[in-house]
Parts: structure tokens; sequence; C-alpha cells
């Protein structure tokens, strides 16, 4: 059975330490964030994940939900206590704002806080998790009556909250949406279609669900420009304000998936339930998307957290499982037989997911600053500058971070050979698990294009050339010491080589948008090894400062920069076949006709 | 559901054309095999393969293996007249030797066969699968009297063999092996001991099963050198050679795996077993790697054959489903939006999965001949020569053939978005089976060990001196023709990157074996990119042949020409990369403590 233990001192040198968050405590809500409350939060939180959420893990994997004769779904065994804890303690205001009941923390603390929930159990976390996502829309669009009823019991995670896009015929393009709102007398309208793939769709975790759905009115346009969103709630509220009857949205079937069993993956029957206009008529998919801009960040998080997860238990396994013996002679000459640990194959798969989790925890915390930054900056500058690179970097967040996710998921399911594959051992689930994220929220070849198609192209490149000049002013500073000058140096060199490709999908793509698509994924991986780089850059620099201080806590900034040192020499000689691969362009992929893809 | 459908038309061509089966008429076993027969056998097993076991794939993972209180085990359905049909048809005796009843066809036909088997039911065509490896074992180190007892009811797959090696303690180190033999006054040993994962160690196919066993007799030396093989029937044989009275060897449990549900993982209680030496005593290890070599080929084979699989059915998804619309404009203006194939990203993942899988099969095909060429060939030079390179790609088709053959299978699933993750769909099937054989008979690091800490050195490096000049002499051939020209090139400096590297090993793994170690991962990779290289430029130089011959097939070498352009242009700029990450050598590797690597 694997275990989880919250990697606090990590995350407590990324927020404290790297990211400097006592820098920020003029700005609002960070004055309750200084560096000991941080540490309070993160260790309680971290002692939540692996005490109470950690040992549902595996059971709610193998018992998963049950969709009852009526309609109602049963979450696994304890998940209900769970959620009454989670809910208890707080976990789910934490970065909410406080007008609705939430602590007003920093988003870069939720962020912490998210990684340890999804970590320990991704299947559980998912359900506050969305509920958040549903906050953001409403906070964004929703009336300030929606927002009086809605919100304080959200915040609470007394009600939790859905997102409803996917049809049976439209995944990534919501132009395809059927779904009708038909409006009534009384201002409300009747929505009638099916949804599927709803995640946390029906439970018993609460008294009410709250459904946010898109829908067509009608006569709306076709396509994307004729969507609006609605909420829809499971029970209509009474006067009250209280669950009362029950509106006509039935979860019609539970998916049987490769993973996440404990969450309810639902198909969605709206038989005319009543919902109400979100903002405009119309104007469903950009409030949709400030849901999904946050989800995705949520998603990335969880490719880490799956990594993170695997990662100790492909240690632990590594440090007791004694085979074989060291290639430069028997390291415990009293014992059969060496510990993995020896085995230099079986390190390079650790450091890997070393330079991994720490590079991708360290990114994934810095766009929780720039979320907070994005909104209370001083300046209109700094917020710009900052919703800039938050917009750059969500999609490699998105992308990158659950392809590595999944790779150290399966790397570490490696690390134990065959009892990897035991379902029991818990190794494949991190992998089953982890496989979802490359393809929710936007399959990852929709984020590249993201990237690509529009992110990139956005105030004339304004982020992009943001990322290049940050990269090239730390390694520039990290030259100088010679700690980290081969690390500055192979940065450098990344970044060289995601500016040449930046070029050439400009000269390239305008003439042949097939170029850019072709592109795109490799860009995706390109960018996120430089973002990681950055973040190595950043570490290794605040790791030799502490060392240079005589800090007592050497073991661990040490480790920091022999991790650094992996992170530079495996993971920075890829940028380079990236770039290669691309400029390859779109020629021989769009060459074939239909027909010749056919086996025969 | 999925389907599969052999790709028969790819296999003739690479046996008839590129191999040019033909040319070895001469050679024992190969009069029979000339092009026409090849193709009636490649088209017979196709059929087999896509209608009696694909059909049975998806039931049979969904339904598995059931073990009864008597400790028997029960197949999924179908499974027992799928195996009487494929024992009536014939198909386990293809390449066995005409003195046990096999047909005494050459190998490289055998796995082509294989490809299609595994391809259309893994879990299946494991059970005759592992009885193959039990046979060449047999043939190789059984006396007289033991072959005759066992081998014609083999060939025949009227009983069915399995490999004991694993127990609790011991997987890759198989020094520490525990189970004992103890000799018996009438010659036979009694068996003791536990083994796990033995895959089809115990199922209704058949009336008998014949187990290898490793076991070590009193007062063996310790370690590898003291391990001798063992022939343990489930039952006894009477005076006649029949099943006669039930040895004490029990199927204790079946593993709960992540795939390959349908073979029966069983946990083997032997509890004074009746069993007979194999070879000589404590000489069982080497028995045992004749039954791993040619196992380790069948699991690159089942790497390839998950990859087909799944591309079949991410080409099928992606020419039906409807999502968005061409970069370049909409495809079908009177649809509602175009097919995923309009799009580069999609296209991209599909190419990719034909550059693989048509190269990864001329590669296999190539191995079964030089299994045949290693026995066969006229002189004792072509023996060696043959002998050489099988050994030296042995571990590189299994290691580098299964991680590729996963990472097709998960980009297959990925084109399949939200769907992909759905049971019902079979593309999840695809990933969980394909998981295995990168663990399995020698987990791929233990593979890229082979590769760098025996075959490379092996005779002087005889064997990788023997690659470099044939893929020179094919580069410095193509390079006249200016269709050919770029991936010649191409594979050209893949070919100077992996001298570059094996330069490096021999230079810094002596120095320190750790360095060998730390590389040999990415060096098995690199020497997969360069041996997929040799064979396309061979598919294509063939392909050309054939259009400037004005074959009527036009279409076929056409898309063989584009497939290999996509080869060079995103296959072979990783081979820099991969040089470059070796070069880094083991220093970040092995400096951290043990305890560095726990988290708190």
């Amino acid at each position: 059975m694997p275990s989880f233990v919250a990697p606090t001192r990590d995350a407590r040198f990324v927020i404290n330490e790297v990211l400097r968050i006592d820098d920020y405590a003029e700005l609002p809500g960070f004055a309750g964030a200084s560096a000991d409350i941080v540490d309070a939060v993160i260790e309680e939180a971290g002692k939540f994940a692996s005490e109470v959420l950690a040992p549902l893990n595996a059971s709610g994997d193998q018992e998963g939900c049950t969709r009852q004769q009526d309609g109602s779904v049963a979450t696994p065994a304890g998940f209900k206590e769970a959620h009454g804890q989670f809910r208890e303690s707080g976990w789910g205001t934490l970065s909410a704002p406080e007008e609705f009941g939430g602590q007003g923390m920093p988003h870069v603390l939720g962020f912490a806080v998210e990684e340890f929930m999804s970590a320990a159990n991704m299947a559980f976390a998912m359900y506050p998790g969305l509920t958040g996502g549903a906050v953001n829309a409403l906070l964004a669009k929703g009336s300030t009556d929606q927002q009086q009823t809605y919100l304080p019991k959200m915040v609470a995670n007394e009600w939790l909250g859905t997102m409803n896009l996917t049809e049976p015929q439209c995944g990534t393009d919501l132009g395809l949406i059927r779904t009708k709102a038909e409006p009534q007398a009384d201002g409300s309208f009747a929505i009638t279609g099916t949804k599927i793939f709803i995640s946390a769709g029906e439970h018993d975790l609460t008294d009410n669900i709250i459904h946010l759905v898109l829908a067509r009115t009608p006569d709306a346009p076709e396509g994307t420009k004729g969507i609006s969103l609605f909420v829809v709630p499971k029970f209509l509220l009474d006067a009250d304000g209280n669950p009362g009857e029950r509106n006509a949205v039935m979860c019609g079937a539970i998916e049987h998936k490769m993973g996440i069993h404990a969450n309810a993956t639902c198909v969605m029957n709206y038989d005319g339930a009543t919902g109400w206009l979100v903002g405009e008529e119309n104007k469903g998919l950009a409030a949709m998307f400030i849901m999904m801009n946050a989800a995705r960040l949520g998603v990335g998080i969880q490719g880490l957290a799956q990594a993170e997860a695997a990662y100790q238990n492909g240690v632990s396994y590594a440090q007791e499982r004694r085979q074989g013996r060291a290639l430069t002679g028997p390291e415990d000459p009293n014992e059969k037989a060496d510990t993995l640990m020896v085995h230099p194959d079986v390190r390079r798969m650790l450091m890997d997911s070393r330079a991994f989790t720490e590079g991708m925890r360290a990114l994934a915390l810095w766009a929780g600053l720039l979320v907070d930054l994005s909104h209370k900056a001083a300046t209109e500058e700094d917020r710009t500058a900052a919703d800039d690179l938050l917009g750059l970097l969500t999609p490699v967040i998105k992308g990158y971070g659950t392809d590595l996710g999944y790779k150290v998921a399966t790397d570490m399911q490696q690390v134990w050979g065959g009892h990897g594959y035991i379902v029991e051992n818990g190794m494949e689930q991190f992998v089953r698990d982890a496989r979802i994220a490359m393809i929710y929220e936007g399959a990852n070849g929709v984020q590249a294009m993201d990237l690509v198609g529009r992110k990139l192209a956005m105030n004339g490149g304004r982020a992009i050339q943001a990322l290049f000049a940050e990269v090239g002013k730390e390694c520039a500073a990290a030259k100088a010491d010679e700690r980290l000058a081969d690390l500055a140096g192979r940065v450098e060199k990344a970044n060289g080589e995601l500016q040449a490709a930046t070029m050439w999908l400009m000269q390239n793509g305008l003439s042949n948008p097939n170029n850019a698509g072709a592109g795109a994924y490799d860009y995706m991986h390109l960018t996120g090894i430089v973002a990681l780089g950055l973040m190595w850059l950043r570490m290794a620099g605040t790791a030799v400062a502490a060392l240079d201080g005589g800090s007592s806590d050497k073991a661990f900034y040490e480790a920091k920069l022999v991790t650094a040192r992996h992170f530079g020499e495996r993971f920075t000689p890829e940028a380079g076949a990236l770039r290669r691969r691309m400029e390859a362009g779109c020629e021989a992929i769009m060459a074939l006709p239909d027909e010749a893809f056919v086996r025969g």
C-alpha cells in the first residue's frame, strides 16, 4: 500500500525563500500570509492530506462510485466523512474571497495545498477542486443575487459545483453544443440535453450540487457565438435559500474509466431543468474560459502531484528492495544483495523525478503568485506583466506538466519492476490516474495550440519576450557564480533554442498555419524546459545564498544544487532536438491521403 | 469496441521485398518459404488473428481469469475454444523443428505471425508464446528422452509450457533463488518453494502444463552458479506418456494486475513436486537464458503489436470523429466540423505511430531472419555475423521496442480524447497491456545494461562495429539517390552520434562503471533510433526501386517514402540529445546520500 508525506519543506522553500512571499506583504491578502503563517498552513494541510486523504486513495480506486436505481450516486467508503473534515477544516475557503466567507489567502498558498490534496487522493481532490472553478466563474460573471445565493455555500463546501461542457458530439469543439435553454415566463430557462464526462456530476458528499451548464437559447447564432452559461442547482432553493424541490437533472450513468475511479464521471440528463443565465446571453464561452484557465492550472498541478506521490513510493521501494550488486563492488557485503539505490539506472529515474517535481512545484507556485499579482499588484504595469506570463505559462503548466507527470509515474512504477504492475502495490494507480490529466480540460494538443496559436501572438508577442528577457537576465546573473555557471549556460542555450523556434514559427506559421500546428507540441515542451530551467536557476541561486549564509539545513540546499545540476545535464539537451523536429515543418505530416493510413 | 486487421501487406513487403526471403531458398527450411507460401501463411494468420482472437480481447480483459477453490484456473469465455482452433490450425508448430512435429518454417515468418496474434489479443498469445520459449530450452538442453517425452506435445500445443524464475525476494537478481530441489532415489528431484508472477502458470486450455523451474540442489554454490533447471509437469506421465497422477505443484493465487487480465499470472507453490534436471546441475541459468533471449524478442514484438493495434484504432477514430476545422480553412464545409485528420497535431501522432510500427516491424522481422541465419547460414562466418547482430539487437528490440510501443499506445489513446479514457472503447486496454512489456523478461533498464555491459564489449565490440559498418554502407549507397539523400544524411548523423557515444562509453565506462550504468538507457534508445534508421533506409530504397519499376501498388510505396521522411525528420534529432545526456556521466546521479531522497 503506497504512502504519502506532503513535501512541506520543499513547498516552504519555494514560497518563502524563492518567491519570497514576505516581499508582497503590502498587497491585499498577503499580510495574513507571513512566512510563519505559510509554514503553519503548509504543515497542517500536509498532515490532513497524508493522514485523512491518502489512506482512502487505494480503497477509493478499488471500490469506485456506485449509481443507484434512482440515479443517486454513492462515493466510496470514507469519502463523505473525509469531505466533512475537509469542509470543517476550511480547506475549501483558503484563497476564496473574504466577502463570501473565504480566508482571502494568496493563491500561491492555495496551489501548494492543492498539490498535497491531489497527491494524496486525486479523485477526492477533484470534488472541491471543480467547485473552486465554478466559484471563479460565478465571481467573474454571476449577478450579485447569484453570488449571494450560491457563493457562501460553495466556498464553504456545503454545496459542491460542476462544469458541464462536453456532449457526445462535442468535446474540444464547443461550437457543436446542442443542449437547449428555453426562456420561461419567470425569467428562468428550461435546460434540456445530455452532457457527458461530468466530473463529480452526482454524489453524496453534499446536500446540493450547483451545475454550471453551457447551452443554446432559441435562435442563438451557430457555433461558439451562440453559447450561454447557466447555473442549474440539483435542488431548487426554497424561500429561505435551502435545498427544496428536486430539479430535472439526473445522473444517467457513471462512466467506467481507466482511473480516478473514486470520482463520479457522470452522464447528466437535463430534462427541462430550471436554470438561470449567468452573465450575458451568447457570451457563455468567455465565462467558461475563466473557469477553464483556473482549472488548467489545477490539472497541471495534478500532473505534478501524481509524480510526487509516485516518486515517494519509488524511493521507498528502491531503499528497501535488495537486488543485485553495485557496479563498483558490493555496497552492503553482509547482505545478500545491495538495495536498488546503488544502480545508476534506478537513480537516473529517481533524479529525473526530483528534477521534474521540484522544478514543476516552483513553476506551479510561481503561477499561483502570478494569479495573485495579476489582480493585486500595486501598479497596472505589474498586473499586466503578471497576467501576460500567467497566460503564456498556463498551457505549458497543463501540457508539459501532465505529460511529465505521467512519465514520472510510469518511471516510478518501473522502479518497482513486476511488483509495480500489481494492483495492491498502488504504483499502477498513479499511472492510471495521471493519464486523465493529459486529456481533460483541453487535451494537451489543444494546450499546445492555445500556446502557439493564441498566447504567443497576443500583444505582439509581449509575454514570450518577457520570458526570454527574464531567463536571459537570470542566466547572466548566475554565470557570475561558478556553482551556477554550468546550469546557467545550459539554460541559456535552451532559451536560445526557444528563441530560434519562436522565430521559425513566426516566419513559417504565417505562410502555412499547419507549420505552426505541426510544431506546436514540440514548442510546448521546449517552453516547458526553459520555464523549468528558469525555476532551477532561481532555486539554485537561493540554495547557494543559503549555504553561503551558513544555513543549518545544509543537506537540503546541497541536494537542491545536485538536482539542479541533474536538470541541466539531463533535461536541457532535449531543447535542441525539439527545435530541429519543429523545423521539419508540416509537409510530411500533411502529405498522406486519408486512405493511406488504413492498414490492409 | 476496437477492431484489428493484420497489417499483412506491410509484413509481406518486409519479408519478400526488403529481406528478400527468396534469396535464401537454398538454406534448410527456406525452400518451403517461397514468396507465395509466405503470402498465404501471412494472410491466413492475419485472418485468424482478426477473426478469432481480436473479438476476445476486450471480453477477456473484463472477465479475467478465475481461480477456483481447488486451485484450478478458468480462462475467460472463448479462450479454450480459440486455443483449440489455434492448435488445430497448427499455428504453434510453424517454426518448430519437423523432428518434433513442427513445420520447420523460418523464424522470420513465425515472428510476423506472432505480431498478429499478439496485436489481436496479447493475453491470449502469451499462452502459446511462453510454450515456444520452453520448447527452445528443452531443444537446447533437454535430454533425448525429455525431448521425446515433451516436445511433440508442446509443439502441437496439446500441452503448454511455463517459465518459473521469479520468487518474492528475487526478480532481476536470480542469484537469490531459494527454491530447493532434493534428489530422489529414482533420479528425480523433489522441488519445494514459491514462484511468483508465473504467466500461464495454471489454466484450463490444455490437459497438462509443463513447468520449467529454476531451483537449487543441496550444497549448490551460492548465487547464480548454484542454480539448476528442472522440468516439472502438472500431471506426471503414466507409462503411455499420458497425464496421470497430479504433481505437487499448485496455483496459490492469481495476481491482480494493471493489464493482461486474461493471462493467469500465478503464484505457484511447489510442495515436493517431482521434477527432472534439464541439462547440467548448476548450469540452469545458461539454459534459462536461451529461453529468455527468445522471449525478449517476443516481448519486443508485443510492444510493436500493441502499438499497431492502437494505431489502427487511432486512425479509425480520427477519420470518423468530427471536431473543429482545418487551420487552413474548412475541409468539409457541408459538415458542421472537419474530421480529426485535418489537425496537424493529430496527424503528428499518427505519423509517429507509422514511423515506429513500420520501422519496428522491419527490425523485428530482420531479427527473425537473423535467428534463422545464426543457425542455418551456409558458412560459419555468416552464422557468426548473424549471431553477433542478433545478440546486439535483442535488448534494443525489447527495450526500445516496448518503450515506444507504450508511447504509441498512449498517443493513440490521446487521439480519442476523453473517449480514450473510457474502458468500453478499448484504447486504455492497449496502454495497460503494453505497460507490462517494459517490465517483464528483464525490465528495460536491465536490457540497457545487457546492451552496454555485455553485448557491446563481446568479442572486442565486433557486433557494434558491424552495425556501424552496415549503416554506413547503406547511407553511402542511399545518398546517391536524391529521394533518399535527406534520410541518409540524417541516419548517418545519428550513426555518428552512436559512434561518439560508444567511444565515450569505452573511455568513461572503464574508469567508472557507473558512467556506463548512468548512460545505458539513453544508449539503448540511441541504438534503437539508428537500428530503425537502417530499416527505414532499406525500406525506402525498396520503395524507390518498386516505383522505378512501375509497380501497380504505387500508393503503398509512396506512403512508405512519406513515412520514411517523417522518421528522418522526427525521430533522428533525438540522437544528439541522447548522446549529450549520456556524456553528463554519473556524478550528479550518484551524488546524493540515500536520506536526501526522502521527502519531509
